[in-house]
């Protein structure tokens, strides 16, 4: 911010212009363009004069896009990294033009990342986002906690499940990362009874739903406590904001009135002395009257 | 309601009458009556004369329905779009004007929302059914999100998994329709692993588990917050009824308390001088009696 | 309750005895035995000694609960039948003395809500038990409307899909209750896309999925705002008997201060009248003194 | 805490060492290394090397933790069982020392459990851990009633659906415990319909879906409110902290107001009394005057 006074003149006009809404809604059409065009090209077969020309849309709107970033670049210089948003963009569009050259590959479809621009170029999209963001770090020990039951719980099932002769259940508690997708499945509670538990017991594991229970138990009161504490945290942010506002208002009102009770004690207590004057007066102006008498 | 006013008698009768609880009463059991009718409909084979019967009952109830509009916009002329309900009545019947004339089509399917009417008929369902659509602009933007992360997951799925010659994963991830019908199967978490996974993974691709782990995490997390988001919308929208009301009655009081001192401050102030008054009355006579001696 | 006092001694030593902890605590153990009886006859072959004996255990225990019925009877007479547990109690056991009769039937398996008793003789059980019914009503409107979406989905789904000669879809959708069936299994998630809709889609209607889709998003947000109702309502009681009984503190306190402060108010005019008085004293006096001179 | 005075000088400077952050890091390390030996002991197949290699590392990392237990037994003494988490460890370590003896058997894979010494000796994870298990006995009556719930209808479900000859529905009903399994199942509603309802029903019991039906509904309905208890009691537990404390404030400031009205107060009265004296001596001077005159 205060690097922004010290740029000269042409830049400052083409900041102006890179912030104005026309630009911001400009990029925001391109993109959907570019989603649109993306879409379109999972149909158009290779070879294909559609195909050329999709491509010939996608080039060209990668082309503007790294325009924009560059213009950026000038205006900001190393600025432009400090923002999380404008990295995300850079690295977006720099896989693309990596994955131009390419015909095939997972680069090519890493590509389409760039339509999530969009989650922080339309504003009301970024304000869910960036909610989301914050609501990660809160979940970070809830998340570390449940890793680690599925790492135990998968480290456990290899040994005592994956050393059979049986394909179906070699191919699910096998070796640690097939334990560890089965268990996610298990979690996720989709088929875990046919499909995992089943097949383990009618492999010689009459015991295992044990083991299973046991881990559905744990892994789903896990799962709540974690949907808990980001419930908890979306009410505190949202409590705090409305409620706590008329609390602090009458905060104010309480201190307030404790200022004002002191001033009136002031009053008061200067009646007080007024009034010890007006006595000590009389009662002089007795005395003297007395010696008068 | 400015315009009721200016209903010429017989209209206002007539509105009396479609107003009335009695009419009402009646609109609802003939709702009902429908339903049943409907219902049975399903059972009779065509050509029997029980299905001649239903046929029946259902067009004279139709018809009634019909002349119940047609009343209403006798009565509330252009006010009667006004109002979504009567729209939604105007349009649910008029389709099943059309679908009469047709023996089987969409559209006689279509005929059944008019069982529908019942959601705002029966003041009870109408309340929740009105709380439903409240709920939904605040729900916008997340279903625009997760929209945004169907998409662009089915543009990398069909990238990736789609060009295979297996029929099953084909017809998965074939094109961009299948793929977005498939990633929204597995954020449902319904048959995620052996009726998609696998068989993308048998297919060739053994790391297809990162692509399908992060997208469930993604998309329940986006989920998770949509259902938060309405969680504290309920319960802020509930809490200003319930607590607000008492936090702003201690308000009003803390305000009437700050009046009250005022007033006090107000009657100290005037003590105060009339107090001055009085020393400055004695000390003015006390002069005057030095005067005097 | 005012109807005790009129028993004659007997019956109130009755009482007594029914309502000790001793009493209470000997029926709950009486339950739980019945209950692993019960447990133990389903793996009993027929005609074996064990069956015999348990069946005994099992008809000795209800003929205690038969008498201890009858007991309650003596005491509360027509009283009995205001309270819902001992109609309960009452049904419950005489559906076990019909099934005692008969050898084989769905009655004998009613038989097993006896053990349901614990409900409400555990006090603990008791209140999650009174918890649930109390939430109820507050569904009522919410469930009617998932009724009426199932009921008009049903008709619209055999309408659609109902008339094939595809097996698998004639038993998914081929009349009205199989249809609603199928739109509460598609409701629940389980197996809604390769065990419905795939089904159906397959047999000749590739559209098949704007329904299911449709349905499952209106199903879904009218269940989660079914779970929103009934967790805000909970929180509301919470909240009641918790923090507004500290608002209400604070309001009685802000009540008691604005007593203090007319109290304050009254001493204050009493104190300006007394001063008013002192200065017309005072000034009554100088005009005397100045009559005087 | 108390007896921690009487330790002799070289068990404090002991104490001193155990208490350390270095010595808590290097633990953490060593269950961090623990962890990825026994993640790739599953790997390792038996009779090699690598196997012999990881092993030693493991029965290495279980003697290093036999001496820190050791060292706080040696410290605290008895006082070490006071700690849920010592007694945690003191039998984890136990289960290794057994296990390190036999080379297959369950006892190995509980081995594992040594892992889950990271839930207390990483200071975020100790409190989620800490957390949940102060979140379970508030669930403890509902889980009861989920049981009972589970326990009743396996006894029905046996009775009703267990004598049957077909393999299938003899699996999942044929003795109470299937019985209990396939109704936890139907609970988690995962394949409740085709794997459990549509076998059953197949098998000659065309009404068995009202059964299901019943059961779904109460137990969704159980666990639903287990859910909200939770909540609520999260939020209360949150609640009591955040706001409370901030009308608790309110509250004092409000005692504060009283008590300056009560000194106020006690100042008026004063004022009174002196503009009363003030009054009396007037009069009496008027009098004495009246007198004089």
């Amino acid at each position: 911010m205060t690097s922004i006074e010290q740029i000269r003149p042409p830049e400052q006009r083409l900041k102006r212009f890179i912030e104005s809404d026309a630009f911001k809604q400009a990029v925001t059409a391109l993109i959907l363009i570019n989603a649109v065009v993306l879409g379109a090209l999972t149909f158009a077969e290779p070879g294909t004069d559609a195909r050329r020309w999709l491509m010939l849309i996608d080039n060209t709107i990668v082309a503007i896009f790294v325009i924009e970033i560059a213009l950026k670049l000038v205006v900001w210089r190393t600025e432009f990294f400090r923002k999380g948003w404008n990295i995300f963009d850079f690295v977006v569009i720099g896989i693309s033009l990596i994955s131009v050259a390419e015909t095939f590959s997972i680069l090519r479809a890493l590509r389409v990342f760039r339509i999530l621009r969009l989650l922080h170029v339309v504003p009301m999209m970024r304000r869910i986002t960036e909610a989301l963001f914050r609501a990660l770090p809160g979940m970070g020990a809830i998340i570390a906690v449940l890793m680690l039951l599925i790492y135990v719980g998968s480290v456990i099932a290899t040994d005592l499940f994956g050393a059979t002769s049986d394909p179906e259940v070699e191919m699910l508690f096998g070796d640690l990362h097939s334990s560890a997708l089965s268990l996610f499945q298990v979690m996720t509670m989709d088929g875990w009874r046919n499909e995992v538990l089943q097949k383990v017991m009618d492999d010689g594991n009459p015991y295992a739903w044990v083991f299973f229970m046991a881990f559905i138990f744990i892994a789903s009161f896990a799962v709540l406590n974690l949907f808990i504490a980001l419930f908890v945290d979306a009410l505190q942010a949202e409590h705090e904001l409305a409620q706590d506002e008329r609390i602090e208002e009458l905060d104010d009102k309480a201190d307030d009135a404790a200022l004002a009770r002191n001033e009136m004690m002031a009053v008061l207590k200067s009646l007080q002395t007024d009034i010890q004057d007006l006595r000590e007066t009389l009662s002089k102006r007795e005395q003297d009257d007395r010696l008068d008498q």
